[in-house]
């Protein structure tokens, strides 16, 4: 099972240093990571997804290092997560009216077009880009390039509150 | 000047960790960082965007590492680049659609409406993502979540070659 764990921290040198060697001492694995900067200047959020692990423990963890100000988990289905990731296929002048419009079915439009590949970018719930993936396997993927997952818990307001002292992130 | 080198390592635990020690111990301050797998199981990638430095320096520095396979440095305009951001803004029920106008203007749509809030998703170039925000600003940010910035080489028979070695990301 993945975690999305959510981490501000103060945007100092070596932070991102602090965090991952405490993933690696603790033999945590890191599926992806997210580093960027926040509504505050001078911090930075970490959104980091990590495999079925005891997420307390690592929260604790966190919270011991200097220079963390606050870190979430969010609970499957509580926030809005999304992914970019541009993916080039092997595209020969047969099949590229093909490609097109399976990836116009994802809302993907091309953003670089060569002499045998195409290059599309696609945003979305991980979900959809897996199947993004998936489809165009068919046709060879040349290049992929994938940011780490962000998260943004849900507005309080917008959902029925399941916990009451839940807070977004 | 911001530089965005691409590292392509093996997936293994606690390579991150010397990475971004690497980057702290020589003080380079690091931008926006994005680590997702690559077209290659086994394989990650990690995008990293670092201010004004020696990247010569940096890009020898990563090839000691062990688990680093390949180091690539984008000249600027020589890549697709592309973040993905959250944005929750306040919203009250007059300015509803003068902010909803404002956000389609840049191809968004909201994720996620609450009571005095609304949630974008804006994926683009990172100039894109900059005028978004500024934009907001007025009405107020309550909440930022970015991805680290993600770049690809562009397909070297899309665009003339500059470099007769240049290669593709």
């Amino acid at each position: 099972m993945q975690h999305v764990i959510s981490v501000i921290v103060e945007d100092k040198p070596g932070v991102l240093a602090r965090v991952s060697s405490m993933f690696a001492r603790r033999d945590f694995n890191i599926h992806s990571l997210a580093v960027g900067p926040t509504e505050d200047a001078g911090r930075s959020r970490m959104t980091v997804v990590v495999d079925g692990i005891d997420t307390e423990q690592i929260i604790k963890q966190l919270y011991k290092l200097v220079h963390t100000i606050k870190v979430s988990e969010y609970a499957p289905g509580s926030a809005i997560e999304r992914e970019v990731m541009l993916v080039r296929v092997n595209a020969d002048a047969p099949r590229r009216a093909e490609i097109l419009e399976a990836a116009s079915a994802f809302g993907s439009t091309p953003v670089d077009v060569g002499a045998s590949t195409i290059t599309f970018e696609v945003t979305g719930e991980p979900g959809k880009l897996a199947d993004f993936l998936e489809l165009m396997k068919t046709y060879g993927i040349v290049n992929l390039v994938k940011s780490g997952r962000i998260a943004m818990g849900k507005d309080q307001k917008s959902a029925a509150r399941k916990q009451k002292n839940g807070q977004g992130g």
